[in-house]
């Protein structure tokens, strides 16, 4: 009710406050029996983790997670999972400076007049340091997804104005090799050379900019997703912006479909003996709300980190004029460091309307 | 579970198939002693009932709302209202031409393969019949709304690729009767000379096309959207993305902001006795998750209607090729009568959270 | 959240006042392709409802169900199932001489300091009427639990002092054939007639009795039940504790257990091939709040109706003494009534688990 | 959905099996600027510590809470509270004789049988060690009532056949100084003294016995409980229930109840200025579901404890005869620790619907 759960069957619960001793997360309702690849988790934490390359903030965090309860001799156990990932780097002092000061396009003020509590120290429970805890918990929910043959690639589309091409059609295999080849995260490696240098720039002129994360869902079986409000895009598009900075979503056509006609937009079915393909897809996999075995897709708008490196005028708490200092360590962009957020909460989304597709036929 | 209900504590869940006797809601916690004008609730239904212009389906339906419980004496009694909205131009013959058949980019496939039952009657549960539901309900959430201040706008942004310019700052009931003075609900009224003839030749040529729909809420107090997950835009975002045909949900800079720099993108505090007002509103209102007292603001984009009068090549439930006839009675462009549909699902979302944020602080 | 729900995946929702237009209940979450029979739903509503016989108040209401949703060709669909039963007999006028005035161990005064809403209509959303709604939904549970080979059986266990014996083993069918075949609905002939000659001289004498109701099922497979909360003992007894004039719930070896030794209480188990069974029963076919396949049982205690035919002293609005005339139409004693009541609710527990338990292992 | 949550707006997650590094609880929505007493949540789970007097188990656990987040400054924040409880003496290897077999009455077979994992380090997560984390969270929900001058006691009010007399009216300060006078935590001293030696001579038995615990609610405002299904004593009927070996649940007059007239059993309204109240109190504080004001009291039944000190036969997992050793360190009677057990479970129920009355009427 208070906002820090996810999921109905698969269901995930976060704590923790980015300066506090530890966050964490309850992954409850992962059937038992499945094998839980520890080293999988932590390789997932690792592609989040801050100070991995010289465009991602340069706090230091080793964020190794810690198995407290429900995983038995390698296998979930029914039972609710909880993983610990303890706080290192808490150097409070550095948000010393900004005590009194609300930053603009932060939480500072929303959640001091939300709560009647000012947690200055970094973004508290607002930090984007809790969506470690997401990717921890999705990397469990991937893992449940491979067992059923069900794979998720995301990528940086877009930073800046700086656009990938659409991708050849190369397995998700190839395209993780060609993201992880480059440090900004983009499959297309000419695209990736651009946008490593527009992120290099901006970081030296100390300010930020935003971008776009692409997705897509291979192999999902047809039937995921509840009618009428738990569609499969409609708790998709909740899940992508419940994350830091995410300020738009659309998935299949998009935006660009609001232009088209009916007649260029439907997705004419191909006779076919087993699941039908359709010619297109700009229904993004989904029709009604409903997995149609097509390719899911969906793009993910990030606006500008709010930290800059400049001095900005703002206010403190009596509401009097104060100024902020531009110091501390930030991303110069989000992006290349949510690639795997975003496939986290989609494979939580997933792994959730797996399972409640199961109860949905009488057997 | 079964995705049928929404919201936490404002809660709705409706039921009810396209064909069948009646469709209707359950509104489960709206405080007592909230004054219940029907009349109101009945001009919401008239705004999204079909037949109502020569832009709009022609199939005939009043939608006429009755109480069932819930109400008593002219106020809410504290217990579940439960609104119904008889069927009563359920020609289950229009669609026997298509009994066999699926429908390109309907959901006539998803929903037949998840519950192994075909209801061809026109969607069934599928039809955005259904939003009649929902906005007999949204209409109490609004009802709630004004009694706490609060009020919602939505009109017509775009109709294909005619987008009406940002509209001058009038009050929102400046902006209702512009809106209103115009079939195509675009409040302003040269872009909506041009809408309604861009319908109108996409209906004489049997096609359908896509569009646009722009929302605000002023006066909204500091504090709605619970952190984490339930951030206020997440909620919003679910609704609209639950509302058929919509395939993109933005807010505040929304998907422009990709492309924009932090220095420009931050919205700095101005100083203030009271709450504090911004400069700019990139944020749309909401930080952190959090309504920050400053107008909110967000788009939904609409594909264009499957349903269209050419012939098309589909599918029957063997998978064998076949035709589908382009026959039946269907909206060229959905989103003169979506307008009111936005509104309500926004009004549900804040009257959640407002009812969220009364429990969040110690009294 | 408003109480008003029972149920995670196989979830009822009733609404309706005892003097408003119908009472109703919406079931979300039943599988589709179930074979529904219609008259089985009536049957059991019409042992639930007044005016059956000599013992039970002669309020008239024929209770007859309308389908609003969710069964298309005589199976469910998968959608919400919408049951209305309209209300035929609502005489306020009976009502009016306590329009003012708190009746003793009502909801009278609880309901109007909650809400601030003085209903004064024979209860509204307290009375007992509610409970024909979830008959209704029960019936449709019983339908999928016997689908799957589960059978229940409550009958009347204690009118006052006057106890059934324990029942020799007779099958379900038996059972329910010595059930019915008398007014109070306890299998045992000879204490039946008993009980019945008591309400009968209470009813003569204008008071009421309280009673005891005892339910079992059988063919429960192993499994259901989750812990740690939602333990199947937990849900039974919620689910028992919420219908009108429950005061106690006790299962297995119940209240007698708590004066047992451990080496008593311990149910061995047998050597067997396929599911063990153990020697003794005092588990009550729950270990660990989860089903371990041998018969479940259950006793719930019911409470003297509090509407008595008495005139009683108690107060007004005000806080004022008043006196309560003894008028009106009511039952001597809820039992008989009540039996198919807790057979519903079981059911609809029994049905949530067995879902909930699909989703619990790898496939 | 799994079973580890409870409650709705002040809800709970536990996590941890009894052998595992920990276990643990996630506090959802307790309001913010609660001051947390640390030193207080430590002494109530010293109530449950094991090894606290001669007539408990002599496992050594200290049980020593962490706070992971939620808390700043010594007050809540209104984020997860997250506390830990590391296990200490997770001597597995007193199990591993009964690695293979099923122990009676214990949990063992229908966990192995549900999740197709046997965890054998006694009990997994079905040990009562997982009430640990009820307690702690508990603490915090009575720390919540305090505040709001609501009070909760409970005792042992028999054990076997030993009863307590109905206790004189001592203020619950008094009744707490002479329950915790005493090992067996019964407030009647002279009871206590006799369900000591019960207890001691069963212990010496190798054996184990049931007993109950009373419970009282003062100064609980009038209007909490949420009608149809989520009544005040239904909840409460079904925290009582999810503890480890509770049998049974009545409150006001319970099963003797069922025996009495209605004519005895109305609650007589008195004239009053204020909240009025009523000459006898039968219906325990409750009435239709919801509290009217009157103290609120109940009564729970706990079998006795399944491990016993004699040899047992049983079967092994391949559905053998086998023989289980009595051994280990186990409670003759659980009702002494378990009264904290009570409180917990009655403070988090109270806690949650003070939070959802809050939002019942109209501003």
């Amino acid at each position: 009710m208070a906002g820090n759960t996810f999921g109905q069957l698969f269901k995930i619960s976060t704590f923790g406050e980015s300066h506090g001793k530890a966050i964490g997360v309850i992954i409850d309702g992962c059937p038992s029996q499945l094998p839980i690849d520890l080293d999988f988790i932590q390789s997932e934490l690792d592609k989040r983790r801050p100070g991995q390359s010289k465009i991602t903030t340069q706090r230091k965090e080793s964020d190794t997670v810690e198995v407290l309860s429900g995983i038995f001799e390698g296998k979930s156990t029914g039972t609710p999972i909880a993983l610990l990932i303890p706080n290192e780097d808490h150097r409070s002092k550095d948000y010393e400076h900004n005590k009194d000061v609300y930053r603009p396009s932060h939480a500072d003020y929303t959640y001091d007049a939300k709560y009647g509590i000012r947690d200055h120290r970094g973004g508290g429970r607002s930090s984007a340091r809790e969506t470690a805890a997401r990717v921890a918990a999705g990397a469990i929910a991937k893992l449940f997804l491979k067992h059923h043959g069900i794979e998720i690639f995301a990528h940086v589309s877009a930073v800046g104005t700086i656009n990938a091409p659409h991708l050849e059609d190369l397995s998700i295999e190839e395209l993780l090799h060609l993201r992880e080849d480059n440090i900004v995260r983009c499959a297309d490696p000419a695209t990736a050379k651009q946008m490593v240098e527009c992120i290099d720039a901006v970081r030296k002129d100390g300010d930020t900019i935003g971008g776009k994360i692409s997705c897509k869902v291979q192999n999902c079986p047809v039937g995921l997703g509840e009618p009428v409000f738990d569609k499969l895009h409609a708790d998709l598009g909740k899940a992508m912006l419940s994350i830091n900075a995410v300020h738009g979503f659309e998935y299949g056509s998009g935006f660009s479909g609001t232009e088209m006609k009916g007649s260029e937009h439907n997705d004419i079915f191909l006779p076919a003996s087993g699941n039908p393909k359709t010619l297109t897809n700009f229904s993004g996999g989904i029709q009604g709300g409903i997995s149609n075995g097509m390719e899911i897709n969906f793009t993910v708008g990030f606006k500008p980190v709010a930290t800059i490196m400049h001095n900005q005028q703002t206010i403190n708490a009596a509401g009097d004029a104060a100024e902020i200092k531009g110091k501390g360590r930030h991303d110069p962009c989000v992006v290349p460091r949510a690639v795997v957020i975003v496939e986290a909460m989609a494979a939580l989304v997933l792994a959730d309307h797996f399972l409640r597709n199961k109860v949905t036929k009488l057997d």
